[in-house]
């Protein structure tokens, strides 16, 4: 891969240091890219800099030295703070800037106007994996926006390693997509922490609990994947298992913790779904009956 | 197997024929054991005795029937319904109950009291995976109670297929693991309809989402295995994802969602266990961190 990369245009800036930005720009470094870096805070980047990268004094500095600028910052206000000065904006005409920060759709779509109003060429993404994935196989990121300019990009950020995905010329895609899959992650790891409490006030720890915690986690891509068709065909089946008994274990969670004395807010809010879904005559159906309850206009 | 449990003493009976009892006496009958049934609502059990089974007219036939008798209803208060009535306390006496019922560790408690009181050999279970399991290696049950009493059953449970682990002697112990492993699959399943609806708002499909909804999934069992230690030892470290980074996303999820008019109350009440966790001064720690201050008393 970096054969393909190794040319005057394979350098790139990466605007951000936390411990994303910092992994971005070190899978870059591996991958042989001329690697700028740039982040708020000073002091960040001396690991990078040692094996190579160059550390901008400023951020039009470090835009003006790649084509290629990609910013992962915590959130869309920090990247406003970061971009929209003139000094970037000038330095950035023309060039392309890839954003990997995570934020709402709307935001990537207001991103977006922003960039077209001053000639900036931009896409949106999100990445789903952890840092450690990065250069590796395991990651996984998804791009949005215009697909010239992916197809353009693509190889640097191949160079990222993992598999990229281009969701579609609709700028808020990638953004769309990051809500909803990390929604799916931090309610789960809602549920983790919770049962971890649980579990530790009956007594039982963390690391006791592992194993079968692992084996709940392994139950749930197939789910996930397979309950996918249930959704968009509506048919909601709940012949294996019923809302109603559902409900029950719900409830028992909140009894559980509660008696504890353990905060059960998040629990407290599923059952409540699900005690809607029932009181709306669905309790026969399967639990992404909800799906659609909670959609309905 | 069959060959070990294919004796005189090898007759087993199911009360309760919802999804989950019909998969237990299913296998049991495949095990080539003799296996007597009986619910509440007759007409459960037609290919159940198409394939052998025995169909019994009342509790107190079937527990008669055989030396042990596995109960599977909704919750233990139908568990009382169908056991605590005096026809049925003698029919029990000198047998064993194994209760796969879920419920809480306090109901597995107060059952455990009532068959003691009444010379009824009680062991508590709870299964961890789907009716599909059933009878099959991915099938996983746990136990806990007398250990002797479990080591007399266990040859007959096996039938059961799957992995079957005894937790401990303490009567509660199995509930216990099911309410917290509950907690992480029910809360998992809320994140999973939530993100469908506002994938769904947002223009993408179950089926669109969902190769990536289990690569989400993919990375959940590695992380509950792994983070065990970090609750156990404390150290919650945020280095690679701290809970301020973690905030940021979860308040997009809710704006998103919000904005959709989708209730988000399952993700308010995550967000608000971290920013409590950030307000407590440990918003550079991991989400573990949750996990302790739930269980701080
Ligand atoms: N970590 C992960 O596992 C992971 C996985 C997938 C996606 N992501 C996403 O990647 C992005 C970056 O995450 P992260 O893990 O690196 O940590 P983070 O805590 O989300 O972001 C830290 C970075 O944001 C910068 N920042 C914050 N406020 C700023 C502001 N007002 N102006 C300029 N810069 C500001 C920080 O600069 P200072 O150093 O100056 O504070 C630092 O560079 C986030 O959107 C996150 O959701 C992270
Ligand atoms: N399904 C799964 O995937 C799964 C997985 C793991 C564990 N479990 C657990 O297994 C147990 C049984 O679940 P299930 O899937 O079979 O469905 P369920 O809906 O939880 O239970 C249905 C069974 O409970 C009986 N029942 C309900 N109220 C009763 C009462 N007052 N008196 C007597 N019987 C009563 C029903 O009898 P009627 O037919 O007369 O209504 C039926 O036999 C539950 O505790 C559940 O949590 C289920």
């Amino acid at each position: 891969m970096s054969s393909s990369v190794h040319t005057e245009q394979s350098a790139v800036t990466v605007l951000g240091l936390g411990p994303m930005g910092r992994a971005l720009a070190s899978a870059f470094l591996d991958a042989g890219l001329r690697t700028t870096v740039w982040n708020r805070t000073p002091g960040r980047d001396g690991e990078l800099v040692a094996r190579g990268a160059v550390s901008a004094q400023s951020v039009e500095k470090a835009v003006a030295a790649s084509g290629l600028t990609v910013v992962c910052v915590v959130n869309y206000d920090a990247v406003d703070t970061v971009l929209r000065r003139e000094a970037v904006t000038d330095a950035l005409k023309g060039r392309t800037v890839v954003n990997l920060t995570a934020d709402t759709p709307d935001r990537a779509r207001d991103a977006a106007e922003w960039a077209a109003e001053h000639g900036v060429r931009y896409l949106d993404g999100a990445i789903m994996t952890p840092t450690v994935t990065i250069g590796t196989p395991a990651g996984v990121f998804i791009h949005s926006g215009p697909k010239d300019l992916y197809d353009e990009h693509k190889a640097v950020l191949e160079a990222l390693g993992g598999t990229h995905t281009h969701l579609g010329e609709e700028i808020g895609r990638a953004a769309a997509y990051d809500i909803a899959l990390l929604d799916i992650f931090w309610t789960a790891m809602a549920g983790y922490v919770h049962a971890v409490a649980v579990a530790r006030a009956e007594g039982i720890t963390a690391g006791e609990l592992a194993p079968f915690a692992k084996g709940i986690g392994d139950i749930l891509p197939p789910i996930f994947e397979g309950l996918a068709t249930e959704v968009d065909n509506g048919t909601h089946s709940g012949e294996g298992n019923p809302i109603t008994s559902a409900v029950s274990s719900m409830a028992h969670i909140v009894h559980t913790s509660e008696a504890h004395g353990i905060d059960a807010g998040v629990m407290r809010a599923t059952e409540g779904l699900a005690r809607r879904a029932i009181g709306l005559g669905h309790g026969t159906d399967g639990f992404t009956r909800v799906a659609e309850m909670l959609g309905r206009r």
